[in-house]
């Protein structure tokens, strides 16, 4: 079953203690589709400048990603730049370009959303509330819609917020993120406070500390798969997204099962995104590779 | 087989959002051996004051712990009093009296490590690496040794801890105590510092996220079993390794599957331990509370 993601894909400036990269091809939405193409079809809807390398474009459409959703407005592409302390959880963001993403609505396809075809599963990468109610309001009501947030909108958009989570399925967001929206400490409790928002499935992301999937009959803990050699996290989070939802939508309900692999493959993404900058990891792997790394992450986690 | 810990025994005074106690049962051996009793033997050697509540000793001898090297010196116990913020990681320690732990030599009786009733298993908990130095000049080489260490020893005598370090088998330390040992981030990089340094295993705790396992050839990554209420995270540690090595010492060798349950036993008797005041929740389970934990726990870890 296909699977449509809405958010940004852009050009990113990268220091980490392994070196610097210079508008190198990002954007969540970017991370997420590549990393969900290793499992079957899904569909980018974007919007990017004229200055979008083309070579970007040819290597996405390469890997399975269906670009019509992908709009090229005049102007420059979104832009981000960052860097990271040595110990790669504090990251620092050095400035923010929206340019044509902050301009131009992204337009999703009929075909996307409606009909025979239409993407049954639905990720809303990070991007404002207001976007994000838009795009439900327009998409007739898939199986399954994820969002993920950011603290930017739990700070300035509350409101907001709120009304996203009252509508989606589920929601990825990073601990301190659950913290603050809950305004409690303990995960567990907070991600049950988010539950109660509207949501059945709240994924907290603990970066290098893997995650927390807490349904209302089931709380899962993830560690992370073991890397030594963490050169780039940049878009850990979405690539670890693109993975889970990548699964679940190729393997059909979110049922606890399904959502208990989805969250293995989602962590075995990230933890190869994270071995390069960019998205250079994901250009190499096979999804035989993925199958690899997840058969020796369950010998670990089996006593 | 048995197992030997040498380490504190004392009175704590603790503050946590859900309340205070004062001058309950506490230190790490303690701790370490309550929890590892629950798999068979174990022997303590440690000193207290004549001022120690013999209810105490009563416990502990109930539970199994073997206090005939349990000296009871003139003077007072060992005292710690500290206070957990809001978030429960952040630990202030508001005062320290090591009282007879500072001034009387832990003894240990001789049939404990010599002959044919010597203990297999070793645990140097929380405590000088002279004092962990001594102890391992005068006991017969066992087994296995593990020792635990803290930052106040890193910063105060490096080369005491590195001295341990070449004698002993096993290390179980913090996330932060690790950086700070090996000068490096990654928490896999900083492991392996340190098996270079002499232990054939290192633990790494990680707190609420879990820990890490690494060997030569293995890095396993453990989470922590989710409790949704913790109440008091004393003790988290010396019960994790008090379990941690009781399973190994009832089970015969460390090789790679059996420190991986072991990981495992510890991190599930840590999850009871934090849900109550000092050693109240481990005073109520039983072995049978322990392996329905586990069973849960595989079933979480299953995919």
């Amino acid at each position: 079953m296909s699977l449509l993601v809405v958010g940004s894909v852009g050009l990113d400036t990268v220091e980490t203690p392994h070196g610097k990269v210079e508008e190198v091809l990002g954007g969540a939405a970017t991370y997420f589709s590549c990393a969900a193409a290793l499992f079957g079809p899904v569909r980018l809807v974007g919007v990017v400048g004229t200055d979008f390398p083309s070579e970007h474009r040819d290597f996405l459409a390469r890997r399975g990603v269906d670009l019509s959703g992908l709009v090229v407005a005049p102007g420059k592409t979104f832009r981000w730049s960052g860097r990271y302390e040595p110990d790669m959880n504090e990251r620092r963001t050095l400035s923010i370009e929206l340019n044509v993403f902050g301009e131009v609505e992204p337009q999703i396809p009929r075909e996307f959303f409606s009909g025979e075809n239409a993407s049954p599963f639905l990720f809303l990468a990070n991007g404002s509330p207001r976007l994000h109610l838009r795009v439900l309001d327009r998409v007739e009501r898939p199986g399954f819609v994820v969002a993920d947030t950011m603290d930017h909108w739990l700070e300035s958009d509350r409101e907001g917020v709120l009304a996203v989570l009252s509508r989606i399925d589920g929601i990825v967001l990073n601990d301190a993120e659950a913290r603050v929206l809950a305004g409690e400490h303990n995960l567990i409790r907070a991600a049950r406070w988010i539950l109660r928002q509207g949501p059945s499935v709240a994924i907290v992301k603990k970066g290098e500390h893997g995650s927390l999937l807490v349904t209302e009959g089931e709380i899962v803990p993830m560690p992370s798969y073991p890397v030594e050699n963490v050169v780039d996290p940049t878009g850990a989070g979405d690539s670890f997204a693109g993975g889970l939802m990548g699964y679940l939508a190729a393997n059909g309900s979110p049922g606890p099962e399904s959502l208990r692999r989805a969250l293995v493959y989602g962590t075995v993404i990230a933890s190869f995104n994270i071995e390069a900058f960019s998205l250079d990891r994901l250009r190499e792997i096979e999804r035989r590779d993925v199958e690899e790394r997840v058969e020796r992450f369950r010998r670990l986690l089996s006593f």
